[in-house]
């Protein structure tokens, strides 16, 4: 096992793994911005060591710093968490250059999944589904055509050179696509001065269903369990869920060994996500995600294991502890991601102190988090308060679990989520397990929420008009308090 | 299903019942002394009367009080909680008196258990094996060796009259038997008048292990699963865990079949527990607790079901929602009751402000509590802060992750027995599952707990004296701005 673990990261994560350390007794060593000097994770660490100032590009995205600390330390393990250097195959190779064992497969798997059309390719290759369509850009109008009946309607045409949904169209039919295609070739050409245009199937009502595997070091790889990530915001994921409410053992099987296969293709190693969309009883490879994910919590929920313990054995060389028929799913479990951001306001991230602090708790309640009361929420980071996660025996009771958890959560100083989440658990749609990565934008969410607020202001102004009222206190009679030192100096001076 | 719930108890346990009603969407009603009138429970809850002072006579225990807010409020149940009158069968024949549902079993049920001797008249009539021993008192020295002898050595003499630890005595083999009976009457005839004796079997390095079992109205009685509570003091319960080391498929059978029978002799409905004590591959009944306990949460973790719930079901006539077969353990569960009290000044409560508190977190973490900062821990009431409970997969992830649960756990401003439970799930004895009701006599706890106490002063003074001064600064203020608005009153006057 390691000697010592160096966390290359910050906030709840990197408190989930000292968790996991701890409980292996195994010392840990953070590293910290200048922005995060004060902060938890830093203090549950046995050794703590600045690496800079608060932009990420000078503390924890400085691969060198990083490494000199872990050498420094006498570190022998790195985890870098999500986020910040997780996926870079540099530092993960720069860590294999220096004897340090990165936590997480290798910089040359990582490499190729980091690029899409590089993975796709693979994918292909390994006979995993793709999101059907052409490989190479097409101009003639008869190849487009062939290939869009051989793809099946809809289908999308999408201008090779566009981007950001410029020069895209939707297809339902073969009679439309000549002049689809026509119109999308002359934006094309007049926009970025290329006419040649991707194929590919569009795909209806999409969800995003992805597979958690773990994989050793001696070819052993099993799928853990599937997490349902459709309410998303510009990609970003909001709500999980484990299992997804449209998941069947069959189905499950399909997409895990679908998964498993992914996974062997690229000789992935250590813990890691094979995401997929999901439509119509059909699922289609979207990306690997080659690290551990903030999701992992609800699936570690359902299948009673511990990822991130998982993840330590896997990389100090330990065979896979489980079987593929061990992985036993209970219940349900989901996952809503706190953050200090505005729904109503484009949720714009709302950095500053939290000034009250009350976490929900009692049975199925799971809450990872990094801050507490008096904490200052950075406008350097991601403004993720906490991770608020519940299990249920079944998606129901943990539906009802969640709006419980979610009427205890107190968070006083920063506008949050909370209210967000409210609105989509209160949604008939969201009960009845109708997602799509459109769910967000398809249901008046942001009017609901806006009833949320409202009911709920009274509380939190409250709340802060008594806590405003102690903070000029002590603002007061610390001025004053100084006031009479500067003048007691300048006496016996 | 109910329309309304009374909870008739306070604190952590009150919060759970309506954390269970809040996700069943009943509404609950809080009924408060005074000193609770600022409690998160009576915050919780939908609806909130106080019933009058502190002492719980005048208050908790008042059954017309309760029973007239009942009424008042339209409550068509009352959930007593553990504690207070969740055993006293006359609030129960009250509450069906006036027509209101007691979410427990019947006033007679609970009358008939609330007697020792009837109970285990009850048990022994119904097969369920008790501790051998005399039923009736005995003078006579020939009877008694006979008795003796049947019951197998060790046995334990007491004197009919005699009562905490005067008048015992433990007899090892027949040769020294007529000599201690000869003290013993002895003792007893100049102490308390009286020579008879009672004889039972001594159970050497018992353990006390209990079955939770549900029953519904149609005779349908299931045994969950057990529960190994033997770390106590004085017959107070601090850690207990779910499943007991020792057991085995077998013997939870043997033990759960044991307790159904018990629940079955005496017409059982809702959850209860059966109570053993075990030793050397036999068990004994000692008494049913005929209500919610304190450490359900951790048969809840295991079995992934919510006791309260089902109590909720049951009691509105519902059938059972499992059968026998359905019951089904994962992994292992811990629960150290973190109480206001000193372990080393004899365990005195500790009652007051609570300054700073963090409370533990992540994966497999539960905590059931009714206190928060700021909150003022009342003389008047037991001295609990909060139930710390973990889930691992295994008995060692369990005590691992109880470990780094109790290190995150920062309660500043009262003494806790947080370093008390740190040393017992330190003790080599402890990790082996070496378990009796006499543990903490036996291993040299309280030294340790010393040194733990020790190493943490310093931390909790640092913090501590952090705090003094921002209350001392909060205070000077306060009485300046007393004074200035005096002045300005007489001013204005």
């Amino acid at each position: 096992m390691f000697k010592k673990i160096l966390v290359a990261n910050r906030g709840e994560i990197a408190i989930r793994i000292m968790r996991a350390c701890r409980e292996l007794d195994i010392p840990t060593v953070a590293v910290y911005s200048e922005a995060d000097k004060n902060a938890l994770f830093a203090k549950y660490a046995d050794e703590s060591y600045p690496i800079g100032p608060a932009p990420s590009s000078k503390s924890y995205l400085d691969i060198n710093k990083i490494l000199d600390v872990a050498e420094e330390s006498g570190a022998d393990g790195i985890h870098p968490g999500y986020g910040f250097l997780s996926e870079n195959p540099e530092f993960a190779r720069e860590c294999e250059k220096r004897g340090i064992t990165f936590i997480g497969p290798s910089s040359d798997v990582i490499e190729k999944m980091g690029s899409k059309i590089s993975a796709r390719n693979i994918m292909i290759d390994a006979g995993v589904p793709v999101v059907p369509g052409t490989e190479e850009p097409i101009e003639d109008v008869n190849t487009a055509i062939d290939i869009a009946e051989s793809i099946g309607f809809p289908v999308i045409i999408k201008a090779s050179a566009g981007g950001g949904g410029i020069g895209m169209k939707i297809v339902h039919s073969r009679e439309d696509f000549e002049k689809a295609l026509n119109s999308i070739q002359s934006i094309a050409s007049s926009a970025f001065g290329d006419s040649t245009v991707f194929i590919e199937k569009y795909v209806e009502e999409p969800r995003h269903i992805e597979i958690q595997i773990l994989s050793d070091k001696y070819g052993n790889t099993i799928y853990i369990s599937d997490r349902e990530c459709s309410i998303q915001r510009r990609h970003q994921k909001l709500i999980e869920e484990a299992p997804s409410p449209i998941m069947t053992p069959e189905l499950r099987k399909e997409m895990g060994e679908a998964a498993v296969k992914a996974a062997k293709a690229i000789g992935y190693e250590n813990a890691g996500t094979v995401e997929f969309l999901y439509s119509k009883g059909e699922f289609y490879f979207l990306e690997v995600n080659t690290r551990l994910q903030v999701e992992h919590t609800i699936t570690e929920m359902i299948n009673g294991i511990d990822i991130v313990k998982d993840q330590l054995y896997i990389a100090c060389g330990e065979k896979l502890p489980y079987k593929q028929e061990d992985m036993d799913i209970r219940g349900s479990a989901i996952e809503c991601r706190i953050n200090a951001e505005d729904p109503l306001n484009d949720f714009a991230p709302s950095p500053g102190k939290i000034r009250r602090y009350r976490s929900a708790g009692g049975p199925g309640v799971r809450v990872d988090s990094g801050v507490h009361m008096g904490y200052t929420i950075s406008p350097y980071y991601d403004s993720m308060i906490s991770k608020l996660c519940v299990w249920g025996k079944n998606r129901d009771e943990a539906i009802n679990r969640m709006k419980r958890a979610l009427f205890e959560y107190v968070v006083v100083g920063v506008t949050t989520n909370i209210p967000f989440h409210k609105a989509i658990l209160e949604n008939d749609a969201f009960r009845r397990g109708e997602l799509t990565t459109h769910f967000i934008d398809t249901h008046d969410i942001l009017e609901d929420v806006e009833k949320i607020v409202d009911k709920e202001a009274k509380r939190n102004m409250t709340l802060a008009s008594a806590l405003d009222n102690q903070n000029q206190k002590v603002a007061a009679v610390t001025s004053a308090v100084n006031a009479y030192l500067d003048g007691y100096k300048k006496q016996n001076q």
